[in-house]
């Protein structure tokens, strides 16, 4: 690893991986997906076709139905379905990120106002359901049965994780291990279905099938980890989000869980009273973010956090050991380290 | 008919039928399905035990389930399956009502604080989502494909139904058409799902399937008609809903779109007027509620509502005609005659 969070601002500028290099193999099949989406947008009873335009016909990085192409491509899979497939995926990730932005009262997505800021939290609230019910629905109309099994249990770690977050908001005795349970439902938990989806169509032998929901479900983790960490570092302008928002909603990250280990007793008990000023503004005069941030970066939460990803992001690629070389390989290995490097 | 919403208070407090007369024949699966959803609610992760508990465990009329029961009693079909199936139904009626209350932002539901009230609107979103898509996935564990399509057809015309109505909020313009489409999604779909799920299961044929899922679907449309009256005549301890709910919202229901069609248009304005203070304080000083009902009454918007329900209650008989006479037939004709006459 030769960058850490703290390298200045022009080098961050040069990233080491371009998504759309690492998806050049499956990149015809990433266009039909967002057309898919876009249509099935379109194709929305007319209260609904707007909110569907301003979210999920404008897709993010398309990481999970990526991760999901790549493996089918690795193996020759080709279908039909395949394309509804990935789009069904993303839908999923899309539902829940309309649901996350009602409940961090969160403005700001990809750079644009979010459906909550748009369309308020009624309509919002109303569309999460609806999408999340239709890509259930839509998995159903697929002859295999496992695809629709595999994404409503996804769909419900997800949600189970999203819970025990927010039970766990502004607790600072929150272990390692409580967080980690937590991130691998609210988040890894679609990076390995979008894996196993891959898999179980492609008739993938046990073996290789269980390395690579493995490898999903790394990924995901050092996928949340790094968000955890440009919540803090991240500029907006960057990240397309706002920052400090796990902050501010009391999310126990870890980089904070890193830190509070090494504070006396009189510190924690002095965050723990701004943290508890929820959803109010973040007491600046109390203490700087800069002089938060220091802290954490002095102490080393930050460092030590992103060597914990470093090392699930090897432990994912080590994963993909059984793979043959080829172009889907290497991009799942790319994939690995695009995860752990990306700025947004 | 022998009785009129404007019937005195002591008469009305004598109801022609009782639910548990009519559910007898099922009496026993129905407190298996009660004990069912108590049971899921125990299991649930210790985040989600309490909220569990306040919703899913405190079922209210379960006429949906009863629905479903009733006539898998009358074609003698039984199945270890059968309860689970009848709770996984009442199952997504709570879910969306535990929605509907944050939409509403509503305090009270069957004489209890709602959950968004008792557990703020964060955790009730995704309690709402989590049950929502544990029942879909429990529907996949049966091995019979429909349970699922059914269910997640009719949750996402429940979603739709209730976009569309809110799309529609504070629309004096609505028309009759419009309104029952909507409420034919958000109500009268699972209504009708309950009843094709029964016939689904129990093999009937087509000829009478369709008929009780003809009777499934206008005994939804009186429910919600009664419902929209309820809110504006209820008294809240018979109910154990807020009153008026649907005004403060800009629901335009029947007896509202029965009265602004004799309205001149000068009164039009003012109540658009009134309405449009959303969420507001309802203005008591420009026009009393008891006046605005009077005018109601009086103007027979209250009356003619009632009429069609009655008249679709029929309509929902009618399609009974070809069961042969059993207990569960007399309690799916007494079903019809309670949903048009009750009081909460």
């Amino acid at each position: 690893m030769n960058r850490s969070l703290s390298l200045p601002t022009a080098d961050r500028h040069q990233p080491a991986l371009s998504l759309s290099v690492i998806f050049a193999p499956i990149q015809t099949e990433l266009a039909q997906v967002e057309r898919q989406l876009f249509n099935w947008a379109k194709a929305s009873s007319p209260a609904l076709r707007d909110i569907a335009r301003q979210t999920v016909s404008r897709p993010g990085k398309l990481i999970r139905p990526g991760l999901f192409l790549l493996i089918t491509g690795y193996f020759g899979y080709d279908n039909k379905d395949k394309i509804k497939i990935a789009a069904t995926i993303e839908a999923i990730h899309s539902a829940s990120l309309i649901h996350d932005d009602i409940i961090d009262s969160s403005a700001l997505r990809r750079g644009q106002a979010t459906a909550f800021k748009a369309f308020g939290p009624e309509f919002s609230l109303l569309f999460g359901d609806y999408l999340f019910i239709k890509s259930i629905g839509r998995a159903l109309e697929f002859k295999n049965n496992k695809i629709a099994e595999i994404l409503a249990e996804a769909s419900g770690q997800m949600i189970e994780g999203e819970i025990e977050e927010l039970a766990q908001s502004f607790n600072l005795e929150l272990t390692e291990k409580a967080y980690f349970k937590i991130i691998g439902k609210k988040t890894a938990s679609l990076f390995q279905a979008s894996c196993r989806l891959a898999s179980e169509l492609a008739g993938t032998p046990a073996e290789i099938k269980s390395e690579l929901e493995t490898y999903g479900f790394n990924l995901g983790l050092v996928f949340q980890i790094v968000d955890d960490l440009l919540d803090l570092k991240g500029e907006t302008r960057e990240t397309g989000k706002s920052r400090f928002s796990d902050l501010r909603e009391g999310r126990i990250t870890l980089p904070l869980i890193r830190a509070i280990k090494t504070w006396p007793e009189e510190q924690k008990k002095k965050v723990a009273g701004w943290l508890k000023r929820r959803h109010g503004e973040w007491p600046e005069p109390v203490v700087s973010f800069n002089d938060f941030l220091l802290e954490l970066e002095t102490g080393g939460a930050l460092g030590s956090s992103l060597k914990t990803a470093e090392k699930l992001a090897e432990r994912a690629k080590a994963c993909l050991a059984k793979l043959e070389a080829s172009p889907y390989q290497e991009s799942l290995i790319k994939l690995t380290e695009f995860v752990l490097k990306r700025e947004k």
